[in-house]
């Protein structure tokens, strides 16, 4: 059977030396060089991960992975645990955020069922990789095991492989009713950040329970002590079974040479338990946005990412993924379907200006 | 014949009154509350504008306005006037940016001749509206009379009025070598600020080059002397045919209640002149995009705009309002396509807040 560290022996660095036949063929469009500035970066970026010429987004789809949090019973969220399993069955209808911005983009939406606390039956676009019941409370012992840790990862590496055929694209979503929790932890213990400077009001908590998650924070890592330099241990502590198979999705992506844009607070904490894994992969992520979360910022800093947007976004699923894929497509349409400036009759820059 | 002066009485100040009727309907949404942050916004000023209930962008349409510039006789741009016509054609055949970026979100390209030193056959999806063939060199003179002046804006005016029909978006657009002269000049005049302070590169001058385009402007306005009060002077003296144009498509966007979404830099100085003639039409505009060009924060500032994107865009043609009806485009969908909380079976947010 395939072990992290296989996958992690699997990842290459990308591959810079066509960088210059690429930038060529940018700048021989028509317009002035570099004029389409982050458009240009990202088809400029998706081909030197693929290595393809003038790639096309055909096969794309947002994972969207759920898992509950035994941390909820300390009140950190503003809504019930019960809402987890109620998203995914509105996700498999079609009727949450993410559905409609990934249908305007023309991406599927494959919802993973990471570790709800809650027995789905199969359906169409629902694969179900259960590796708990929700984990446990953090606040007084490790959310999971390091063999969970590992499998939740596998689980989104299995993911990649399971659908890699074809597959132009990939984007990370998450939903989980006290996720922001593991996911500040997460943060602070990696960044050294303290929690209070990492933490936010995820759906929408009041001061009092902003406090009490920051105190939460506090509590589960003195509980748990995680050692940031390992990022298994950090998942296995502090993390959730969604964040893991985020994690893994990064990881598979990467080993796959598939770029993954990642989504919002929670799936970028699954992007940086990969890169702890394996620096590599921070050059096969695009982060979608820039979330709400105050705590986002140190990890795009860790991650080194440039967000594309930001639109003041806080809801996750993917919904920031579906727009940053279509940006990724329109970079990609800029290379593919522009005349060159031979081709439409269009003069060059003046080599020499003319100053009065 | 109508005059501005008509146009002007007939621009009304959004209505405001259904904000909470349009607040319930987006927090009824299965999301907690403003998660989908300017989605939710874009969605809200779309309805209040326009007085739809849940809309659906079908008609759209990007104009893009062509004109010529007699102060390319300075040496201010990188780029040969004969781009202009060549740019033209370029875009009637759809292999510009705009085209590229507009076909992607299912926008109409409308190119509109508002004053190219060219004689364009009658084509498809061209409109011929030429006030001359290129503006006077505004550094010896004004750029153009009093009477173009408005004649330039009442042509955008009447495009509104030709395509209003069932016209559910209008974004604007621009090509027109020499066009950032005349912009900076126009934020420099209206908002007081020095030429150099908002006077960039363009489409990629040298050092020597920015400067003298600096000098360039200061000689237009000292020449000249456009009267900040009067944004019509301000145009004739300083600006450009297809400037004039996009301000007329603004103050003919908000006399039809339909949207406009601005484009960058030369764009928006057009939506400048037209929102000194009439503040309420700031409530029509929405910004697409932060331009690299540095005068362009200084307009944005002046029609109190958040601009939607911040890609590094400075091409024009309306390639950033494309990107820009999109997100759009995505706020109406979340509106019209998403379950509600009852309708799906998700539990609503907590009133009582368990803090342990």
């Amino acid at each position: 059977m395939k072990t992290i560290k296989d996958v992690l022996m699997n990842i290459q660095q990308v591959d810079h030396s066509r960088r210059n036949d690429i930038q060529a063929k940018l700048d021989d469009l028509t317009k002035p060089q570099g004029s389409l500035g982050r458009l240009e970066e990202l088809a400029m970026r998706y081909c030197l991960i693929t290595g393809k010429d003038k790639p096309v987004l055909n096969k794309k789809i947002i994972f969207t992975c759920a898992g509950d949090h035994g941390v909820t019973k300390e009140g950190v969220s503003a809504y019930p645990s019960a809402v987890t399993p109620q998203m995914v069955m509105n996700f498999l209808r079609g009727g949450a955020g993410v559905n409609v911005l990934a249908r305007q983009a023309g991406v599927r939406v494959i919802v993973v069922d990471m570790g709800v606390d809650h027995d789905f039956e199969p359906a169409a676009d629902l694969e179900i990789r259960k590796i708990g019941r929700g984990t446990a409370n953090m606040a007084v012992g490790p959310a999971m095991t390091r063999e969970q840790a590992e499998a939740s990862i596998m689980a989104g590496v299995g993911l990649v492989e399971k659908y890699r055929d074809g597959l132009d694209i990939i984007g990370t979503g998450d939903m989980g009713i006290g996720n922001t929790t593991p996911s500040s932890a997460i943060v602070s213990v990696i960044t050294g950040a303290d929690p209070e400077l990492v933490t936010g009001r995820g759906t929408g908590i009041d001061d009092a329970s902003l406090k009490n998650k920051v105190s939460t924070i506090r509590k589960a890592i003195a509980v748990n002590r995680p050692d940031r330099s390992d990022a298994l241990d950090v998942l296995a502590k502090v993390g959730g079974f969604e964040i893991g198979g985020i994690a893994g999705l990064v990881l598979g992506a990467a080993m796959c040479r598939i770029p993954v844009v990642v989504d919002g607070f929670i799936s970028t904490a699954g992007a940086l338990i990969a890169a702890e894994l394996c620096p590599a992969v921070k050059e096969y992520v695009i982060a979608a946005h820039r979330s709400v979360e105050i705590g986002h910022r140190k990890m795009l800093e860790r991650l080194e990412q440039r967000p594309l947007l930001d639109l003041d976004l806080r809801l996750g699923e993917g919904t920031g993924a579906a727009l940053g894929i279509s940006l990724v497509d329109s970079g990609l349409r800029i290379l593919a379907e522009m005349a060159t400036f031979s081709s439409a009759g269009v003069s060059e820059k003046s080599t020499e200006q003319v100053v009065s």
